[in-house]
């Protein structure tokens, strides 16, 4: 059996190495020898010197896991909060000490190389897709790849790694969230993905990731550090809003219901020189900011994808679709008629801030940029009615406004409970060492500009409500939602391109709306909104 | 009664004007003492001594028509092709010399003012639509207005005046041609159109036309030079096609018959910015040329409207609803993806030589011209599916070749005998003073050029087979449609854009299709095409 062997040689040659980490790494002694007097064994018992695990007991690899993410694990078998009759007594008599150096023992060990052979045929496709694309049209399912990051290796201490990970773990555990066996997922969000996910789909996923490399994950710092987690005797609070409780649909139809246009399949795009342009536009949608033909237009940490769900084609997300059959209409904003293209262009002007980009502006209508976002679009509305203005879905799909109104200072407080756990602290989402954005910044330099249509209460109200936390959407009641949507456009961001050098006749020339706060609200520092915008030294050096 | 009134006014002016015209014009004489000798009566005695006519019996006014029209129709009269009991007997003891004096003597003749109120509600609707626009989805009925001018004055021989002209004498007409009763009009065209009119239609054009200030026709030389009259005893044969005889449809499906698409109404264009957007678009698109805001991007006498019949609105004449849902799309002529305003920017470029307009180029993709043939052609395209590339009548409908390929020289006979009535022996149509373009020209320095798709023999002879003559669509047959479209395209006309100093390696990288003559045929000049492109000085002085 070849999975024997190649498991022998593995772990022949990372106990050398492990054992070189356990000379200098100070949590080398719980790890190798445990902690007798207090009935602790080694962990690597289970684990394995070099903390790979062991598949046929599904004993999941801890090596080079994130360090916060493993002391939270610790900490919950400590308190109770995750459930497991081996792991309880031992995290029961680790000091805090004992927990932190243990955790930064593993996490700085090597990843071992996966021992498991990746699916093929069926299995390789339901696992590709779940981990690519999750399932928004039908079960408005994040992928994989959302929070896990795009190679799977995982995001602070949130967000595990998954990849080199034994399928029998994987799956344990997402069958453990489906029977509410395990509850310590930050707010809820594995439990309501894997309630929704088949077994069969399990099983793909999890042998998926098993045979996946692993590399270290993704630092987040900024997320940490404010986001509430939420011990397991509240796990059944966190969805305070009024529905998706427990996988049950929202109020309303849900998008991936009959009734809202469907796109053609993923797979359906040709093998064509059309079908090259419409996958170079997909590609371009998902990582504007860093795709090698787009990035050079984008000032700052954004992408098309980011305010259009799966990739453009999730109703109430402002899909694509709808879009496409609606231009070229007339824009208050512009005061003239717009073409679908010049739109776009809108979208680069202000929520990518194409000003402090490297092309200093945004895509011209021919460029292989925008031909390639064209063709996308187009190909997404396939069979749409022409000028049908009344899709639904399309859009944001406006929120009533709430008798009490909306307040940055109580949106701070649903902010730290729901939202920064991805997009941190200061709001400046997370981004990996190659500029990809993670989780988007919804504020600062690397945010959306004071002109983009986001920075309106109302619309981010409408957006959040609709859409957040991803794998969540409609789980915030409408008061969290507006108020959550003031806070986020309480802080400064980059200049309205608009501005002409007076704040005061830019807000009442493009700001009378009272869903702007910009010239009229003081930020945290004392200043009025959009009197000290947030600079992007960083992008105007981008390439 | 106000008619009456302000009709005697205007004889009295007119008689006195009118006798200054005897003093100083050879044709005088018969107009206003006749030939005794012959029995020939004056014939001021029915036409008054101002040409005016007579509303009450319905005599033609005849001051200010175009002399060859005149002439034609007394030779006609002579000849026993026109019949008419009082004209005949008269017409038959006029000597050529005097025909052309009368003739000459009543085309200098200034025009009475009309004498009729022009109508109201109904029926000023059916007459503004039918003299406007016509009937093209329904009947492929062509606007009055296509052949007789924007204002009904007429076009030189061919097309007469028919502003200030009495109602019944038009109605008259039209029952003529529809009983067969006459039958002298070129072609067939007007028995065509007038088989498909109901008798309110007649009367709705008839009344506004009675009304409407009269003017001298537009001078056409070039058309009279080479178009051979069909006498009478002709009349039946000039369907030389399948079909289209008596009104009857053609051989499979009619533009206007249900299975096409239909765009929206014309009154449905809304009074919104948006409306006003679409609204310009189709006034740019009928006159592209011409247009305040889009004649500076045209370097030739050509406007969208010329090989996209009906505004672009009929199935079979590359209507621009199909071509709406067909783009963005791979196009092996630009070897890449262009846009739906890419490919009209082709147009500009090949269709419309935008090279040697004031301009000296295309217009850009947020330019006014643009954005408003795009809002008109997104307006037109209104319900249909998005990416449906197999519309029913969509582009030309490729004609099948024939057995015996295709030879301009057989095209020339084709020419001279169907298309110089509009287009003219020189090819270059007529256009007015102002330079509005009344009937394209086909080749020379105001055509499009040689990397158009029109100077393809297959693209030209499928318009040719669906759309023209203009009102006698598949009155042609393949035969003819194939060997006219290369006798066209065996002219020269201006040089490929893409031309970079070398003819044949031009020709070699864009015109190896069979269908193509440039660089291969020698024109009647002797040099090859391509070899002295038409060159357009006037064109690089436009404004």
């Amino acid at each position: 059996m070849p999975f024997r062997f190649s498991r022998c040689i593995t772990l022949t040659l990372l106990m050398v190495s492990a054992s070189s980490w356990a000379d200098t790494t100070p949590g080398s002694s719980v790890a190798n020898q445990g902690i007798p007097e207090k009935g602790v064994a080694p962990c690597m018992s289970c684990h394995g010197p070099d903390g790979a695990g062991m598949a046929p007991t599904a004993y999941p690899r801890i090596a080079g896991m994130n360090a916060g993410y493993i002391a939270r694990q610790l900490k919950n078998f400590r308190a109770g909060a995750r459930s497991n009759p081996v792991m309880m007594p031992m995290a029961k008599n680790l000091s805090d000490k004992d927990i932190e150096a243990v955790s930064a023992y593993y996490a700085a060990m090597p990843i071992p190389a996966p021992a498991a052979q990746p699916p093929s045929g069926d299995t390789e496709k339901i696992a590709n897709d779940l981990v690519q694309w999750g399932d928004w049209s039908g079960r408005t399912l994040p992928a994989c790849a959302q929070c896990h990051a795009a190679d799977g290796n995982g995001i602070g201490a949130f967000f595990p790694g998954i990849t080199a990970q034994h399928a029998g773990y994987i799956k344990a555990q997402l069958l453990a969230w489906k029977a509410g066996a395990r509850s310590n997922d930050p707010l809820g969000l594995m439990k309501s993905i894997a309630d929704q996910l088949t077994e069969k789909e399990i099983d793909a996923v999890a042998a998926y990731y098993a045979a996946q490399a692993g590399a270290k994950p993704i630092p987040a710092h900024n997320t940490a550090a404010v986001f509430i987690d939420t011990p397991k005797e509240k796990a059944d609070d966190v969805h305070s809003g009024d529905v998706h409780q427990q996988g049950a649909p929202p109020a309303g139809r849900k998008p991936g219901e009959s009734g809202y246009f469907q796109s053609p399949l993923r797979d359906a795009i040709a093998e064509t020189p059309f079908g090259d342009a419409v996958r170079q536009g997909q590609a371009i949608f998902q990582d504007t900011n860093t795709h090698a033909v787009s990035s050079r237009y984008v000032g700052n940490d954004q992408a098309c994808g980011n305010c259009h769900i799966d990739a453009g084609r999730l109703a109430l997300s402002a899909p694509l679709w709808a879009a496409w059959v609606d231009y070229p209409a007339y824009r208050s904003k512009t005061g003239k008629v717009n073409t679908f293209i010049e739109r776009i262009q809108g979208c680069f002007t202000y929520s990518m801030n194409a000003q402090a980009s490297s092309a200093g502006g945004v895509p011209a209508a021919d460029s292989e940029t925008m031909v390639s976002l064209t063709a996308y679009s187009f190909w997404l509305a396939k069979g749409a009615p022409t000028g049908d203005t009344h899709l639904p879905g399309r859009g944001y799909q406006r929120l009533e406004e709430t008798k009490q109104g909306f307040d940055p200072q109580r949106g701070a407080a649903v902010y730290a409970a729901k939202c920064a756990l991805c997009h941190g602290k200061n709001g400046a989402g997370v981004t990996d060492a190659d500029g990809h954005t993670l989780f988007p910044p919804l504020w600062g330099a690397e945010s959306y500009n004071w002109g983009a249509g986001m920075h309106k209460i109302d619309t981010a109200a409408a957006f959040i409500k609709h859409n957040m936390p991803l794998g969540l959407r409609e789980s915030l009641s409408d008061q969290e939602a507006w108020d959550v949507a003031a806070y986020m456009n309480s802080h400064e961001r980059p200049q309205d391109p608009r501005f002409a050098g007076d704040l005061q006749q830019t807000a009442k020339k493009f700001h009378a709306s009272k869903f702007s706060l910009y010239g009229k609200h003081k930020s945290a520092k004392g200043f009025i909104l959009g009197e000290h915008p947030a600079t992007a030294p960083k992008s105007q050096q981008k390439q």
